[in-house]
């Protein structure tokens, strides 16, 4: 196993951070290693937000839900899928652009995903820790305004980053074979998987809280899914311009 | 910079591989460093086939357009956001599952797009090259009967594995200032930084085609939303489950 991959399996996510800021050569060294992802038909359909003011990153914090890390680690981002630029750009050279498509959605936000996904790598490769805010779509409209986002382009999620003040556990993933399927979709398993992994996050939960916390993969998720999670995102994100046509 | 930031910036799609096959135990490492990657909530929504008899690599290659690539490489995964195995699970569990949900048809192809750049990288560390197939989205349905992808999975983007049989250029990305913005999203300057990028990728294109290939980033842009790119996704996503409620 060599150290990069050594370094992807070490993840966890940081949620307490050093009284210490990240010196902003290595901070623009990590937004261009997250430039370097892979884009869809090269559009680079994201846009970063680099939340410096402290009155937004209190009112972040609360918007994602009371989470004070927001407020308080070194540096906040909130990345944006973006299909603006690109359409403008597309729009001023003589396009008769279409917008509101659904497949634009995707690219928009996968895009993002990516280019966060290099920056969450780099940033950890350099001692930092992060973790990924997806409670910035609890109020995305509040959130959009705040940033002062044009049409068509949405908050996907936010990151903290900055010097680890802690070192979590790592968490367990699904098995292998649950995620990972030769030639076909194949879940006769699935539930056997499942159960395993269940009785594996059963013991993580247990060990972790000494003994306080008696839950599992499965029932962590029932709150996930039986309210209707974030059900403002359709009508959001239709009013910003993505209209899913 | 370090090592892993060094190969994040050097990242370049490969289309051209040798006739050689990724060792199994490497193989499989790569997808568990994409499984460290983070997860909203951990639902580890995404499902990845890794598609290995012939007659269905060249019908994949079809598929995506004639990209012969996705039969020629040594591996071929295609990604898919899967929110079957966490709704199904909760429900097991006892959930009264809401599903079709617009934010669970974001969190699923979310996190799919980080799981893969995290494989991406993992490849990438080992001298291995890699590019991304977004074409297995110009047919959707018929890969997904091929995959038989049950409902509530989808097929987001393929991804080609292999050594490298090529080193080509690496593309340059749009000026930093264009894609980070501070605290606000400003764009007054978006135009004239999207001129200078043109400027780039004309010499780009210049150089690399022997001046055969006169164009820029805008001109290139142009057919992708003058048509309306991939206009089935729409009935395609709501069809397989995700009704974008």
């Amino acid at each position: 196993m060599n150290p990069t991959i050594e370094l992807l399996k070490s993840h966890r996510s940081i949620r307490k951070f050093q009284d210490r800021r990240i010196p902003r050569e290595l901070f623009e060294e990590l937004i261009r290693a997250g430039q370097s992802a892979a884009t869809s038909s090269h559009v680079q359909a994201y846009s970063i937000i680099h939340v410096i003011n402290p009155k937004n990153r209190e009112a972040l914090a609360e918007l994602s839900g009371g989470q004070r890390y927001v407020a308080e680690c070194s540096d906040f981002l909130v990345f944006c899928a973006d299909m603006k630029r690109a359409t403008d750009a597309a729009a001023r050279a003589g396009a008769e652009v279409v917008r509101g498509m659904t497949e634009q959605l995707l690219v928009a936000s996968i895009d993002t995903a990516l280019v966060a996904q290099n920056v969450a790598m780099a940033a950890e490769s350099e001692g930092l820790g992060l973790c990924y805010i997806g409670g910035i779509r609890n109020n995305p409209a509040d959130v959009s305004e705040l940033l002062r986002l044009p049409d068509h382009v949405y908050p996907v999620f936010g990151m903290c980053l900055g010097y680890p003040d802690q070192t979590p556990e790592i968490k367990p993933r699904l098995p292998l074979a649950s995620v990972l399927k030769e030639d076909y979709y194949q879940d006769e398993r699935d539930a056997e998987l499942v159960a395993e992994f269940d009785a594996t996050m059963h013991t993580y939960y247990h060990v972790r809280t000494g003994g306080n916390k008696d839950t599992n993969w499965s029932e962590q998720l029932k709150p996930l899914f039986t309210s209707k999670l974030r059900p403002h995102m359709r009508d959001f994100l239709r009013g910003r311009g993505f209209e899913m046509k």
